[in-house]
């Protein structure tokens, strides 16, 4: 009799998170809240969403975790560095996220999960100071010191399998260099220490060349250089980036479809944000807003194709701004006007104010995509997982056209992708079934 | 060598509108100015979106035209019925939808158009007074009369092939009875002059029975009834309805799949509109209100299906209310608050104001049903039209199961239906080139 | 030496409130918390806001509280009746305005507040169930009930004064009719059982004949009766009414003086109210909403003077609608919608989006109502007291001419009390000193 | 018989308007229409509001024009600068803030207004590139130009009086400097071709030094200066600045009083604003939107005195933004967030979207502004105007405390400064009609 070899998900798996503020207390507390029963895993995928399985008659929805093996909540181990959270229990207070009687029965556990000490450098994030750093001075220092904490987390927790996944600040805006081409040029800039090296890229090495998936939740530059695809497809894992996509760029790509599927025209579309907290902060830096407004921009032409419909979307004003503003904490507030127009060219307008909560509609994308991750290294994949774009507000692409943005179609594709998947599984059952039988 | 028979769009297609307002008029002058090249038809599927053809290497987007035999705008012509409308221009000036500027390079043609005398009972719609009615008195007769205007229309304007869109004012809410159990049933009632019978019913009683495709724009009980389905199949006479999906219903079918796409919940849906054109003052009355409400409200359930997701949609609350506004005149207002939660249960909310214009999203649908109606009949297509649920508030089912409603899933379908027709266009094609060759 | 004699606030004031469901317990709660030291008393003019005194260069501002007599927050005592309510701390759970952190340290207060059984009558509030309700059928034993719990609640809690502030639901529309004529005819209708009497006008009878001031918080027709002016005048008992301003009302008499001082013409105002608390639900029922729409319908015609300013306010759509949609609770939310115009008559809107809190609004009323009808109580007032339509929807008149709506002129008259009054006192104190000198 | 010497509003009255864009023009096509009787002049005090007179029962309403000598619509001649318009007609083609049904009627007469050649300076405006420019290359020489063109104006068009409205751009922001101590330093500036002298400083100059009547329609730093104020009281003209209060502050300081009337906390206001006209392209500019935002920053604060009420305003945050955005064109939308809380600190939000239109809130300003200048010459007041505050966004004080921002406030004193002119003509008219008898 044979078995699903290497497909099972048994064991623990760690979940290392650089930057441990609200996003990733959010997302810590919800899970250990959800494996206490206490509450469901709203907004997640991997924990409740259906997949069309099956087909003609045997055609059925089924949870996607009872037909592909996810990692269990259970089995889930958290980690990860900040250079100012002393435990995940302060940095849920200080987020103010999560009220207090969704905070009482999980404080132990919060508060016994420690950052460890951050590779930061003021350089990319002029509005936040560090005070649990690193003492290395040298980027190759550094990256080995989170390679060793890796290694040690690893071993301390007795975990099977590690997935990291990016939930710190945005760091300022830069392009590609050199430094950038390959694993070779990368490795020695580490050496000499070059200042085009980030440390969110420092981040992604170590985790990388340790063997463990990565997921870019900011709009850094991190997973979208050769050296990174180069080293990704070397050590054979899956990544994926970048950019959470939890409010106002997910209703972008969910209304900008609807338009297109009627063929009403966009003349404009202004979208400003309003949000308080520490990534408020850090985005009121115009180095550091640069960043995060590249990857909101190029969501439109993607989904609305102006050369093939001109006359609809050839000439769109297209504005983004984010503004720091204290009272609304970490509840962001979108405000969107769109102005389209239809028959004969009349004018009309669409305002969305989207009083979201930024964290909230995050921690579940981190808990999707690191069982994501882990299952498609477990199933063999590596390189950028495309067919997680659903999450991310500028996906990366795996091939030369760039990656789609309409929610509906990367909804399709990852489905597709977890379809396949658990016909695999279903059919290797069989297998077991009738050898065994 | 063959032709591809019966399939081709040649000769006049005559457009019937029962209703000549502001939808009608806004409609016609929009082809007019479109076939004067004055402005492209936008918000037409038929005239600007494109389809995927062809598969692997050979797969491109084409225009919808281009590769369907669509009637050419050119070979339109347009007539109807109205209680109130001296003619067309006259109807476009009341309305105001449109601007002095669009009004004039076509005024001749607008006011050459001239409403037949309506069938109109004033029982079904209290708010409005007929001048331009039907002497009969008798339904039998009322019908009889229709069936002359039809043909009669047909000789004079030399059409080849008719349509019948209904683009006049919701009726008061009312339920099947006996008399819609048959077709046999239904024509004694029009002789016993049976006051269930409302005159949308006897104007597509009028349009099938002569062999006319018909579509419902308002939410009457209209198509949905047995005798009018038995009717169509008898005739092999395609119809679809009911109720353009233009506004606010619209945004809901675009936004709802995108809160399932992400598994976040819904705890309640306000939805107010504010309109002071005819239909608004129509609708202010609660039996025609009752019929729109009722129209309105199905969309949710059938999309987020509580029953496979209790924990987000089990418990919704979905209000929806229309009121006469004056100020507003055609443009419609439409203000939705809809109050989600994600990770937790936190509550978030989502406030869209959508400032549109009835008439201008509703006139590209009525194109898109005619021209859309006609190919299916000439496809040898009949009965309800499942496919064209796109364009429908509240779409009728074909069969057994509900029609869908997401936007998305819709469009798909649709276009699913037009490249299968395409193929075997193009298939005739290429037989015929080589049986020629 | 002489004092100033009866002005002087000493002694408890026993505030009493009929219904004590959010609005009631929010009150209740603000003052203990604040008497404790834990909050200001924000949204309070009796207790936050400062009256310019003095003139010339004597002229400064001082909190209204230091220069008129009212009564202090520690002397207020607490009571009520409740067709519903166990005691106040239920009620504040219930309501859910409160969190639990400002339920905390005055639970056992709020707990030991227990409203008497209410005279109740389910024809004039149709949604709600009576259950803690008064055995006595007939209304004259009903009144004098109220009138034996009055004066119980003095003797037993100490309290010097009393007050009584309406805080129930609306009940049913209905107008004066012969049985309100006089205090004779009032009387009689009560021994009559007279079916035009309702249980808010029998609360009011009770209090104004026990020399109690009463505040009427809801659009009841309760003071605003022949019978009920003639009583306060024969008992010397000042009374004010009706209709809390709080959310929408407050607004509109803010903008609209804006409008006005701007000459900036009106077309039309939609209002939209979505709430979800007991109210909501009262004012779902036809009936009740007709009170509270006559109550917000008024503001916009007395403000604006079309008489004067036909060009700019002379045809005005005004149109209010009120929604029950639970997902809100008491977090009331209204969407204004308002229509302008400016040079050359050019269109402009103005949209609000109000997410206000009812009973957070209200309370402070309450507070202000009772402490300022005690103080008129003791300067010897009697009858309506106008100067307090600030506080009022729909304020009033103390003589023939309507009463104001424009905010900042009833804040200006309400200063114009206070101030004169203040002099008094002033002048009182002053002779004391000189006098005693 | 004496008559009311000087006081008399007879002769022409010549406008003069340095930048004729938007503004001006909408303004002179208003004004040319209202005197053709076609339209009422809407938004205009000057015009259309009323006054209490009287006193007692005497007390009545009547319109400010009835009872001050204003100058009348038809004494109106129109003239101006600008660097761009070729003229009146063209410009507000351009600015597309009108119909082609408003423009038809006075087409001939707006094309008849040239603006003559402007003082301007790109160091000051980045955005615009002016092409109709004086020669003259010397601030001294530039300011004479100036000089020579008001004479030869007055003479050309044989006007009586004139009056300035600035009606252009806003120049970059920078501070008072030496050369602005004293009218000695700044004709010395003058000379010496100080950069620190901005163009808008060279009209003021001009006009003033001419004995007209000037008023500050942008953020500009002008009249705020000691020379102007100088050379305001020694040749005896008075002056009003700065900022038209149009459309975002106008409704700011029509919420902030409301809000302090009911003693609700702010803690947090963040306005933004689309436009896509001229103005919005300049202020795209960083140090040109730093004087809009220096202008629009202060107004909460005067209103609100934290001072007095820490408790309440001590901690607001307030950010402003605005926004170029082509689709707006002339109709700027300006959106409000207002963190506001209430009773127990529980707070709440309101939302303001105001779809207003630039030009059409501006232009009735620049009526008033002109004409009540000009009486305010006629009554022989100088210096700044701080009773015309409530036409501006941060008016200028004429002594020490600084002037009010509430509207209301503003408002008052306007019709106290009015009524005690009208009571002077009342007067002088009564003792003309005794001595005559």
């Amino acid at each position: 009799m044979h078995t699903t070899r290497s497909h099972s998900a048994t064991g623990r798996l760690g979940v290392l998170l650089p930057g441990m503020g609200a996003v990733a207390s959010t997302f810590i507390a919800g899970v250990l809240l959800a494996r206490k029963g206490l509450t469901p895993a709203i907004g997640s995928l991997s924990q409740m969403a259906r997949l069309d399985v099956g087909s003609g008659p045997d055609s059925r929805e089924e949870l996607i975790r009872n037909v592909v093996p996810l990692a269990d909540l259970d089995d889930l181990v958290f980690g990860g560095w900040d250079p100012i959270t002393r435990n995940v229990l302060d940095a849920a207070r200080t987020a103010r996220v999560l009220d207090r009687e969704h905070l009482e029965p999980i404080a132990d556990e919060l508060e016994a999960i420690v950052p460890m000490d951050a590779v930061f450098d003021r350089r990319w994030v002029s509005r936040l100071e560090g005070v649990r750093v690193k003492p290395q001075t040298s980027k190759w220092e550094q990256a080995q010191a989170l390679i060793d904490d890796i290694a040690r987390f690893r071993v301390q927790h007795g975990c099977s399998r590690l997935v990291m996944v990016w939930c710190g600040s945005t760091e300022a805006y830069h392009e590609a260099s050199a430094v950038h081409a390959s694993m070779a040029a990368f490795a020695q800039g580490l050496k000499d220490n070059d200042a085009n090296i980030s440390p969110s890229q420092i981040y992604a090495w170590a985790a990388i060349t340790s063997g463990v998936p990565y997921a870019n939740g900011a709009p850094n530059l991190t997973l979208d250089l050769p050296c990174m695809i180069e080293a990704a497809a070397h050590h054979g894992v899956p990544v994926a980036g970048k950019d959470f996509k939890t409010g106002q760029t997910w209703m972008k790509t969910l209304l900008a479809p609807g338009l297109k599927a009627r063929m009403l025209g966009l003349r404009g579309w202004y979208s400003t944000n309003i949000l308080g907290n520490r990534d408020g902060e850090v985005l009121d830096a115009p180095e550091n807003f640069k960043s995060k407004e590249v990857s909101k921009l190029g969501v439109l032409d993607t989904i609305l194709e102006p050369g093939q419909y001109p006359d609809l979307y050839g000439h769109i004003d297209h504005v983004v701004r984010i503004n720091y503003y204290p009272p609304r904490g970490d509840n962001k507030e979108g405000w969107d006007n769109i102005d389209i127009f239809g028959w004969l060219g009349y004018p009309m307008q669409i305002k969305v104010d989207f009083l979201c909560r930024d964290s909230i509609l995050a921690a579940p994308i981190v808990l999707d995509l690191a069982l994501f991750l882990d299952l498609a290294h477990r199933q063999g994949a590596s390189g950028v997982q495309e067919w997680l774009s659903f999450f991310l507000k500028a996906p990366q692409s795996a091939g030369d056209t760039p990656a789609v943005h309409d929610l509906f179609v990367q909804r399709a594709r990852l489905d597709d992708t977890l379809r396949a998947w658990a016909q695999e599984h279903a059919a290797a059952r069989e297998r077991a079934v009738v050898e065994h039988a």
